[in-house]
């Protein structure tokens, strides 16, 4: 059997003299409380601290990260028991089973990374995973899962998780949250976050029953926008900081009101057609700028990926099943309108994220570069890798400077991942400044300094925790 | 006179730890033999076994890697004899001056590092090109060309050449390949590859009379594509493997047929418009994916090329003299069609090469990285040197994995750069596979397991060896 | 307080073996003349030769660089005096407090290396600036301000400029670069640059009135390109060496004369389209090159960039403010035109400078690797930093050889940084060609002789000097 091993200096640059100096700066930041302002885990997970199921629903069955590159390499999602609900032992097993088998797989990417440092560091695994040991690495980690230190409250604590932000439908009644919130047991921070996609995506099938779980009289237009603004409100007085908004395109051209209810009013009917619908939302992002300006969410946005790639994928397995294709994104002229009005109005934080890293030296890095409300989101779902993290670090810093990134955001639903994936970053941080030293291009206190913002102070400015 | 030597450690990582460790790998795979699935050399040229005629005619008249340089540093494409037919030796020795002369212009490019390896390794080459020396470099090539153990099939021995394929027309008898096929003393195996380009754009001059070379009746679309089938049925036969696909755009929309009848017919009559010619040549991509789900023939894309820049160049020295550039690529959105219908097909491979770097890490390997079918196609022409390649490894490797690679293609008519060109593909993977050792990603043992499969395994499942 | 050193080995590779090469490079040319041929300092700064006014008026306010980077941060532009006439010793002190208090800000930047050199170097500056120590490096740089030795003549010297080339407007007498021209105490060359970029764009608010100041009788068609030819022949009697040319996209098409003209009068006539302007404009890069073809002007475009992004500060502060933001770029079916008619033409000089750095591999390195005119110019504006200098290094070397590149544009008002930027290219340049020399794909005298050319050479050649 091989050993799995986590070396100290793993993912620090492999130049000695550059890896001395990136070890001293990352001893400084890596026992650092974790701040994550942009995720998907589910609340009722910590409400509820039942005890993971199983290795399988833990660690595959809900992430399509790892699921997608088991199919790519022909395993069914069916076998992995994507979009079901809980597996017998004999399935999860099985799903395990293939993951193991398949180990290989994930050599060079961020996924081996993480579960490498979940599988030693959460449950102690010294082997590396393989066909010949999957039962044995199940009955390891399926055992601790039985036990009281590894309930989510407990990995919480122990991950040092200071601020979790999740996702949330703008109907949801955020009860989950209101227990969290008044649970003195509960030492981290849980926040909502605002995510209304689907609400202003008129053309969507269902759309016109959808609208119908916000509050009020959304028969009219205006009652649309007072129930989104009231919905603001609710989420920001259960401790949200954010809202995320995530379509096809970035653009954000606002409509004379008027136009703006009379397309309503067809999407009511029925009778909207797509190009109104595509016209309607992007004044909506527009609307939802002003509405952040108003009471403060920062606002996150995520454009450029084609969903669903696969319809048979969806049919069979439900969305966020790994067919999210990325496609090319355009922020210069798309933004403009939102930057014109809102561009330096001092309440505004806008964060850029995208999954076209062209973007990250063209237009993101230019336009934090001179707006005050525009962060550079990190990397992000297929970008958050080194080469890409690296890519980003370079792009951005030499345009805009280290203060306009956002800080790291793991945006996962993988929760035994997320202090690997802030210490990935924590070490590409540390890496990136050491080179910056010994190119004598920053002083190391500086370097130091800047190091401590990026983990700690950044993320806190950005989303005003 | 300066010293032309080959350094043993060339291209591997300048850092001596990663080197060492990237040494330790690239000799296990140095000297395997050379899996070439996808090229230009003429299979009349193993067929006939003549010696090669001169140095210029080898080296540089018909490799517009070459002349294209040249070419922009000021020297007639006239004096290099791009285009013609044999060369005098008065003509070939003024050729071969001019390229020695201007031999500063290659420094930097991997067109230097092929001719270095060829000069050295091949002809036993000891100085570097120049003015000076021009004419007993010429004499001492020359003189190798005559000589049994430099003619083509002794050269194909030599390096290491297990499996060849060329490129093929439709209409071509594959005479060559069958005689090669049926001569024992040929122990590379030596495929011919089904390129249909000009029998799908209908709006070409002279299709209607080009057409008329396939088989059977194409005086009707249901004739027509059971002439594609014939045809791909014979190119099977005599061993090909894969069909190749080169086309401004990636479009795979497929049509009605009675839409495509009808379009077909327009383009007999003459009366074809350019959109839908476009139309119908993006339904054919479709219809040849359905037709390699069938046969079994991989299916390899490049598009985003724009052919014959330069109508004088092309009036005077014909295609593929060196003016052909790149566009922009599209493919979440162009190929989504096709995915659709065959992404998940067990008997489709779809390798996608482009000549727009941004592509690898927006869309192919996320492409790659969930659809079995896709896979990442190495870097190609422009494309293909170190930096390029490098990128393409991180960009591919981080969001899909190694096992999502197609293996190295040299796509080459450049002869004796063949083992030059694989060389520095094993050298770079050599030196990828060290760094994420040194940063400890990958241990040793799975560097090795990687390489030797890139190297080896990969090339012969991807294109079903 | 903390020091403000320059290393001597700043910006060489870190790993030392690959340092030691590069140092033994950058040596043999750290001292060279400075070649610019391209910038925009105002040729009466040289003539009249005052002392600069103190450093606020010196440093910050008129540079978008910097300006831009405080702004984001959260510094308003009216503090920093941006877009006013001469400040006030008050005002200029609290810009300059302003700037030190937030130099955090520029960590990582190419603006704080530049500072760093032109504070340490031309000011002797050895503290780095800080809220506590700001008014005493105010008082540092002031002082010296005043004296002989940093007057703009003397620093022109000691800066060892031997060409400088500034930015002109058409209708521009051109008055100063005659005094320069006869001052025999003047040693730097000075040479004027067409830029008619205004005169091109018919759909300009207020173009019918600004045309009226070229010369002849601009009421047809035909006497406009005559006056824009003669003052280009103008521009050339005083020493210019290019026409320069920054607009929206790169289109090249050509219009019939009759449609330009008619073009031509309804701009005259006010009734001019949006559509029919850029046409005409297109037409009108087609025209430049003829005339460069003519006359030799080398000629230089620079498209992509959307100007004035926030029209708020274009209102409060005037252009060039810092809020031009890069858009995507495509090059190869724009030039298609230009280049089909003049890309061979023997006078004709044309470099292809971007801010969009996707298109160095795709499209500009392909072009100047065919086109004997086309020349890849150096990373500017955005891209004028170390990460995207590598990048355009790698992009453009691997596919087109050293010999297509523009040699260092500095493109800069910031008269100080010139020698900075200068000395950051060549120590790039070092560093890039002993990458190449320690992975043994280039020998050390060639890197020489290499970067030799890039700094000295090839500027001369592509500019014609």
């Amino acid at each position: 059997m091989a050993a799995l091993t986590l070396h100290p200096d793993r993912l620090l640059p492999a130049e000695p003299g550059v890896r001395a100096i990136a070890r001293r700066l990352y001893e400084q930041v890596a026992d650092r409380p974790i701040i994550s302002p942009h995720g998907h885990v589910d609340p009722r997970l910590i409400l509820d601290d039942q005890p993971f199921a199983d290795p399988a629903s833990l660690f595959i069955q809900p992430d399509h990260y790892v699921t997608r590159l088991l199919h790519s390499g022909g395993v069914p999602l069916t076998a992995l028991g994507v979009g079901e609900g809980p597996l017998s032992e004999e399935r999860a097993r099985e799903a395990w089973r293939l993951f193991c088998a398949h180990w290989h797989l994930l050599r060079g990417t961020p996924v081996r990374y993480w579960f490498e440092s979940s599988l030693a560091e959460v449950f102690g695994v010294a082997e590396r995973p393989s066909a010949g040991n999957a039962d044995a690495l199940y009955d390891q980690v399926a055992a601790q899962l039985g036990r009281d230190s590894h309930r989510p409250r407990a990995l919480l604590d122990r991950f040092g998780i200071e601020f979790l932000a999740t996702t949330d439908d703008p109907a949801d009644d955020l009860a989950a949250h209101r227990a969290l919130r008044d649970d003195p047991a509960v030492r981290t921070r849980i926040a909502p976050t605002f995510r209304p996609d689907r609400y202003l995506e008129l053309g969507r099938p269902g759309w016109p029953e959808l609208i119908k779980e916000l509050p009020g009289d959304v028969g009219t237009y205006a009652g649309y926008l007072a129930a989104l603004e009231e919905r603001r409100r609710y989420f920001v007085s259960l401790g949200a900081v954010s809202a995320d908004h995530g379509h096809f395109d970035a653009g954000t051209e606002p409509l004379p009101a008027a136009e703006a209810g009379r397309i309503y009013r067809s999407a009511l009917d029925g009778t909207v057609t797509p190009r109104e619908a595509t016209a309607f939302r992007r004044h909506m992002i527009f609307e939802m700028a002003r509405m952040s300006c108003d009471d403060g969410l920062v606002m996150t946005l995520h454009p450029g990926v084609w969903r669903n790639h696969h319809p048979d994928t969806l049919a069979g397995f439900g969305p966020d099943t790994g067919h999210d294709i990325p496609v090319q994104v355009e922020l210069t002229a798309a933004l403009q309108p939102l930057l014109d009005r809102f561009g330096t109005h001092p309440r505004l934080h806008l964060v850029l994220f995208t999954v076209d890293p062209d973007v990250y030296s063209r237009e993101i890095a230019p336009l934090a570069g001179f707006y005050p409300a525009v962060y550079a989101g990190a990397p992000w779902w297929f970008l958050d890798n080194p080469s890409e993290i690296r890519h980003y670090q370079r792009a951005v810093t030499e345009i805009a400077g280290f203060s306009r990134m956002s800080g790291f955001i793991d945006d996962t639903r993988a929760f035994c991942s997320i202090p690997a994936r802030h210490d990935m970053s924590r070490r590409l941080d540390a890496g990136f400044l050491a080179e910056l030293v010994a190119t004598h291009r920053l002083d190391e206190d500086e370097a130091l300094d800047t190091l401590v913002t990026l983990v700690d102070t950044q993320p806190r400015k950005v989303f005003k925790l």
